[in-house]
């Protein structure tokens, strides 16, 4: 698949359902960008679930983001119940600029929907030279030590640093230890999953993806280190921020279309030439990169990766091969073909 | 041991080389709320260490920590070789008096030195109604995937938020899997460690503490998750600050006395009255809390714990029944009171 058609298609069905320009366009790159860097749970498989939600309303296709309050060097951010690519694109904007004139901005956001992979609005940072961190909640799908059921979302973290001429340092984690997409995905394959990855409705570790959600939920990624990140991501995407917090948020996939889901997201941008001259940082910079570069290496390991490589070589291969798509995210584009009537 | 007279001890040594009355307090404090909360790998053990490098001078005695640069909601600060504890007070400090300007603060910290508990500064801001989050860069110990050999510190990240009426939620770990002390520890009592702690010099796991870390290494936690904030770590307190970085760092207990290790923290503080009102976020903060409280328990557990809430219990017990001490950390306090003529 083409990079640039799929995000052709993407764009148009969103048009379709009543985005602006500006909104499709900034969608769709968001979830072509996920695809390409071979994060197929958080892309345009998604697309067809936000349209539902566009119909039923529970996303506004006319939303205006706004600025809700804000200080010097914060804002909190009212999404207006947009999609949630655009209103975290607002959100990251905001932070960056109060970066640009604070040293370090922080926007929380309010009124969100599922924002899909958090990378996106690190890098979005990252590519106008800030340190960009972006975190959100979700409906709970993971445990906690000692719980057996569902306690917080799989609360992503994400960070990207600028790298002089090359890609930015892309890192991009959900707290539990794999994301729900991947259950979703081993389940839609016939296939089993390691043990530890979703624990049943007595607390005990199972291998069967198609228990989750409904009678299995998410660990935490290394107990109480993946909890305790997550509820920072919590309390900073919404305790402060206003949003719904954990049990309050419905799932953007399995909830009536018409709800407003109030996700809650948070975002921080550091201006690194306020701290420093670019031309230090990237000196400092690239010296610990040759360092882990040059790291005594495990037998059979050809090479060192620093965070998101392999997902910028991902997508440099997309962009000249095309994607390949796996088949789920390949029949969910049919299906959304298909129902609007607009070839893909 | 009672924690007022442990307390007392340390400011009484540290008095006796040089330091002011003040930063001995300071530093006592720090070290004793740090066993108290049961963390005893980063707490009063290490307090020879320190006073072999004071006398040595690479941690000097007379030395103020200054704001070397700054903007509206940052600043970056030397720590002019101070104690880190004393270094790391400041900064935490300054991060605080940003915050409650421009609502959050970032302070980068150099020429510091071993930071010891990275939660006694998120405790400090939490303590004083902020949201607190410090880490800190550390001589390499720890491996990264593919690597055989020590790429990073152990990279320690910690937070802290207030609780009404309770003490503040407080996470605190290492980036890698354990701690390096917990295998010193083990080491010291003659024990095997589990798989998956260490790899030895040819990159496999070895459960023999004793390899560490001349000939093994720490793994990160979770893999490329552990690595990837360890990074993030790396960069907002060294590469952003001009500490040293990385393999630049060196040992603060086994190199020369002499030497300045320029150790690198990072501590960002979010004024949580500028956002919203202290009222407001106590009431979704509890919500929050008792939800999770309130989760179905694994069978045979009887409680789920907040980040911090263990340590906050073994702190109570400890002022009400005084310390019970390690042997490892009674022996290194010994030979201090007998190195300095002091009583313990």
């Amino acid at each position: 698949m083409d990079v640039s058609r799929l995000t052709t298609f993407c764009t148009q069905a969103l048009l379709r359902r009543g985005l602006s320009a500006e909104d499709a366009e900034v969608t769709a790159s968001a979830l072509v960008l996920t695809d390409s860097w071979g994060i197929h749970t958080h892309g345009t498989k998604n697309l067809s679930g936000y349209i539902r939600r566009l119909e039923g309303g529970g996303i506004r296709e006319n939303a205006k983001p706004f600025i809700e309050q804000e200080g010097p060097a914060w804002a909190l951010v009212d999404g207006d119940n947009a999609i949630g690519m655009v209103a975290s694109t607002v959100a990251m904007r905001t932070a960056m600029e109060k970066a640009r004139s604070s040293g370090i901005g922080f926007a929380g956001l309010k009124q969100s929907c599922h924002f899909g992979a958090a990378g996106v609005y690190s890098n979005l940072a990252a590519q106008e030279g800030f340190i960009g961190i972006s975190m959100a909640n979700d409906t709970p799908t993971v445990s906690v030590p000692g719980a057996r059921a569902a306690v917080l979302g799989s609360n992503p973290f994400s960070y990207a640093v600028p790298v002089p001429n090359r890609n930015p340092i892309l890192f991009d984690v959900a707290t539990s230890t794999v994301a729900g997409g991947k259950v979703f995905q081993a389940a839609r394959r016939g296939e089993s999953i390691p043990e530890g990855w979703i624990i049943d409705e007595q607390g005990l570790p199972t291998t069967k993806p198609e228990l989750f959600p409904e009678h299995a939920v998410l660990t935490p990624f290394s107990g109480h280190k993946g909890y305790g990140l997550a509820l920072l991501i919590e309390i900073l995407s919404a305790v402060v921020t206003g949003a719904a917090i954990a049990q309050q948020v419905p799932s953007w996939s399995f909830s009536e279309a018409s709800i407003h889901t109030n996700h809650g997201a948070a975002f921080i941008a550091i201006d690194i030439t306020s701290l420093m001259s670019r031309h230090s940082f990237d000196a400092r910079l690239n010296q610990m990169i040759e360092e882990i570069r040059s790291a005594p290496r495990v037998s059979g390991t050809s090479r060192i990766y620093l965070p998101g490589e392999m997902e910028w070589e991902h997508r440099e291969r997309a962009l000249r091969q095309g994607l390949s798509l796996p088949p789920e995210v390949l029949e969910s584009l049919h299906l959304l073909s298909n129902q609007l009537g607009l070839p893909l």
